[in-house]
């Protein structure tokens, strides 16, 4: 391997060297604020997936050391993120119970499973594959997967049990529970909510007011968390509310992420590879759009092969340090950007800030009430939320809005992974059933050019004798027997039809069914005493007749332009001289 | 229901008008060749589904009679076929022992739910489903089917029990019986193959000598197996020969098709319904396939939608009259349109026929020896295996290769469902990474015309500061990445660009993911000082364009034509003064 082809997979190396005193400042700056911001993050989302608290810091540690090494976004921050979460929760509900042993370790087999499946993908350059999750598809996954975090985490606000991985499931499962909501709990928990929100809508006003400068006071919003972690904390601890029934995080292990093994059960990676497989695709999508967006913001370029390497590599070092699946969030890598990071090495920083927390402040959140993680959870998901692609959809496409109300409707009511997959089978299907009725668009000169447009949009030229067929798409199996019953009705009505010529310039691909197809066609035209003509084929679709016997059947001729080929057949309308050309 | 419609669905009201005494001649005389011919066929095809034989006659009947009234093809003969009986035992032999009352009552079953799903595709209008079984997969399953409809047959010819529904069980099912091979039934059953073969091959020729006209001596050949089964009938019966261990068929009740009711167990329909779908959309194919040949002889037409009426009638009349699931069979409808069939009459007479054998001859065959309807199978089917399919889809496309390959492979050693399924989803999916990474030409004018093309392909004209690329595929979201990455990679690149044109006259639609790319890329473009433009949009396309804000975002035009938009972005190049347009 030269050095070169080395520096393409492993990034580091090349930003390393330039490495210098102002990107430090920069770097070291960014790991601060986002180390405030992950800390309760961190916390919130392992309870999300059903985990330990420590989880979390966990899973926030070595993947970000292992993605500043491989990735190629500068700014990216990788970690838990809330729909990767939640997927890991309904993924691991069916296997094991919360709090189990098996679950722990059932969530480090998904995280290396989804990290193996990343690194193969970016191996062998499979990154196309998320091209399959189409914008409709996400926009309605995730706001169905906020509506289900924010109710998945209403249980903590009221301080009673609940499950379920649905939202009949978990509505259900909260109303028979709600007579036992504890009241000192949703106190907390409400409060909190609405300092949270307050922070969000209120105090950059308030602080703006204040005189300090708009930068200053976006950062000191991104500490609402924190402040309501300590103000609940030290509320709990003081009024000892822990007796009055309230669920506090209690304790946890103080030390550096352990060393632990997924299992390697055949019979667990069975039932755990379809959802790392979805997993892992989810989060590769989430994670490229951040990574593209910002990298447009400084003109730098992101390799998408190479961030399934990065994330890839995030995860197993997640699967081996007691963490869960990872990917790169929206939020804290915003707040990471924004904060003024240059390069990965914000990350690694990141990653010793979180491991000094592991090491020293675990007792100090001994009595950090559950309601508090959980209404930052609410306060984070609830801007997912957006339904707006609902009308948007509607208005532009009906099979667009189909995908979105498929994906919307059957994730909420049937769960995640139900939810993705058959939007994106709805999405395949809707596209194929599309170009199986191809437009086939009749086509006339527009007078004074040589220019062919359909003759029921434009005034234009055409020939009694001479139907020329402008065929708008590929021409495929799907498709190929639409085309041959299109033409053997339009030409056996119309008598004085002498050539039909079909106009390939929006026909990109023939596939062998559309060749046999086209056979026919040229078969069924002959006994009608009609030639068969194409005219502007496509280089690549060209060299591919070229290697058949079709090109010696037919009837007529292959012409360059549409516009040749109605000189030569019927030169009074086109005003030339035959001879001429 | 006015007349007309009722005449639409109901066919036999048209024709039946015109019904006279010449037309009456050609279908009695069709009637009594293709009745000879399939007594011994129906007789085989039902021993090939692991029904008793009688079911064969069965299903020739009453379906037969449905059809006449519904279907649209005037020559079409319904009944069993080889493939759709093979299919009929793959999917029963999960089910239910052969030749046990539950094996008979899934039959019916099978057969009424595949009349029930080809009824509802019929009015629904979902013929076009069957269009995706691409001409390779249904090439590649054939041959595959062929192989094991013979391979499966071998037990009978030498006399020996054999299991399996796949090629490697029936290879290994037969190498470890071969030691109790019945020396009777190997000798007639290779004398009736050997014969068989010899009056497909010889006996024409030898006819054409003896001075006999080619159609008479063509119908002679036809009645070879009824030949066949005569000799080895009186040879079993005169030498005693079941004594010897020969197989023969045995009783069969004599009389009508008996009335039959499938089963409704919820349980049995669910495991069904799969096989059911897929016996439905194969038997359509290849029905209509059929239909279509013969009808574009005489010029006559087929309703895709009617035909799946017609035959949805014949498969639930086969579940209600002791059969299973039938379909248009390729040889009795050529036999029956070269003997002279004028109208489904014709099958009408046939199924008179037919029901007089079931009444009359029964008790003759009892010495019949399965050995020779196995040959018949033989002989028959071997027809189907043509492996031309091959090389002939390798030279042309490989991804057409890879779909004739993986059908016929998983076809013999997976079965005739997996193979199908898999072959259908080989399609599809190759078709959608091949439009995932569309062509992108750059294109220049042609000098002396309006017409432009591939700058690598052709000697052009261009502008440095005008880019102008012909994306050649629709857009959508498999492939709106796609272009994002490559427009931002090639106009980073390339300092004098200005404008930027896309030519979409090869784009015959943008999904709601496009838009949001092309949005995206206008965005892009606009931070580089670089416009873009489209030109040559499809009518549907900027209609939809329209009902969204990115015609008014747009930094550019969109130009009717390719050739406007050089004039305006370059007038110099096309020559034109661009006031004057």
């Amino acid at each position: 391997m030269t050095l070169k082809s080395l520096r393409r997979y492993v990034p580091i190396l090349q930003w390393g060297r330039q490495y210098d005193r102002h990107t430090l400042s920069g770097d070291l700056m960014a790991a601060i604020i986002v180390t405030i911001m992950l800390i309760p993050q961190s916390l919130a989302y392992a309870l999300l997936a059903g985990l330990p608290p420590e989880a979390g810091l966990y899973a926030s540690i070595a993947p970000i050391v292992l993605y500043a090494i491989f990735g190629t976004s500068r700014a990216l921050a990788v970690g838990p993120v809330a729909v990767i979460s939640l997927m890991t929760a309904a993924a691991l509900g069916t296997i094991a119970d919360q709090g189990s042993m098996g679950y722990a370790v059932a969530a480090l087999t998904l995280a290396g499973l989804s990290g193996a499946i990343l690194l193969v993908m970016g191996l062998l350059k499979l990154g196309f594959l998320a091209n399959f999750l189409s914008h409709p598809v996400i926009a309605g996954f995730i706001t169905a997967s906020g509506i289900l975090i924010a109710v998945s985490q209403l249980k903590h606000i009221l301080g009673i049990p609940a499950s379920g991985s649905t939202l009949p499931e978990m509505t259900l499962s909260l109303l028979q529970n709600l007579p036992s909501t504890n009241v000192a709990t949703l106190l907390i928990g409400l409060s909190a909510t609405a300092f949270l929100f307050w922070v969000r809508k209120g105090l950059r006003p308030l602080l703006g007011r204040l005189g300090l400068g708009p930068r200053a006071a976006d950062m000191a919003t991104k500490a609402g968390p924190v402040m309501a972690v300590v103000g609940t904390t030290a509320l709990v601890w003081a009024l000892g509310l822990e007796a009055d029934g309230v669920r506090v995080v209690g304790a946890i292990p103080q030390g550096l992420p352990p060393l632990t093994l997924p299992s390697f059960s055949p019979d667990l990676i069975r039932l755990l590879l379809l959802p790392a497989f979805l997993i892992s695709v989810i989060g590769f999508v989430e994670s490229i759009s951040v990574a593209q967006t910002l990298a447009a913001k400084k003109r730098q370029r992101i390799d998408p092969d190479q961030e399934l390497i990065g994330l890839g590599a995030a995860n197993i070092a997640a699967a081996f340090t007691g963490g869960y699946p990872v990917t790169g969030g929206f939020s804290r890598s915003v707040v990471n950007f924004d904060a003024g990071a240059e390069t990965p090495a914000a990350g690694a920083f990141t990653a010793v800030g979180l491991g000094i927390a592991a090491l020293v402040l675990t007792p100090l959140i001994y009595f950090l009430p559950t309601a508090t993680l959980a209404a930052t959870i609410i306060v984070a998901v609830l801007s997912l939320v957006d339904f707006s692609i609902l009308p948007r959809s509607w208005a532009y496409a009906k099979s667009d809005f189909l995908a979105v109300a498929t994906t919307m409707l059957l994730t909420l009511g049937l769960g995640v992974e139900t939810g993705v997959t058959a939007g994106v089978l709805v999405s395949i299907l809707l596209h194929l059933h599309k170009t199986s009725r191809p437009h086939i668009a009749e086509v006339g000169l527009v007078p004074g050019t040589q220019h062919f447009r359909n003759i029921l949009r434009h005034s234009v030229l055409t020939d009694p004798a001479v139907l020329t067929l402008r065929i708008d798409e590929s021409l495929y199996f799907a498709n190929a027997r639409y085309l041959e019953d299109y033409l053997s009705d339009r030409v056996a009505s119309d008598c004085p039809i002498r050539d039909v010529v079909l106009m390939c310039s929006a026909v990109n691909a023939i596939d062998l069914s559309a060749l046999e197809s086209l056979e026919a066609i040229n078969h069924r035209l002959k006994e009608m005493n009609v030639r068969l003509h194409l005219s502007e084929v496509k280089g690549p679709v060209s060299d591919r007749l070229k290697t058949s016997h079709f090109l010696e059947d037919l009837t007529g001729r292959v012409f360059l332009s549409q516009y040749d080929a109605l000189c030569h057949l019927s030169p009074e309308l086109s005003g030339t001289d035959p001879t001429a050309i």
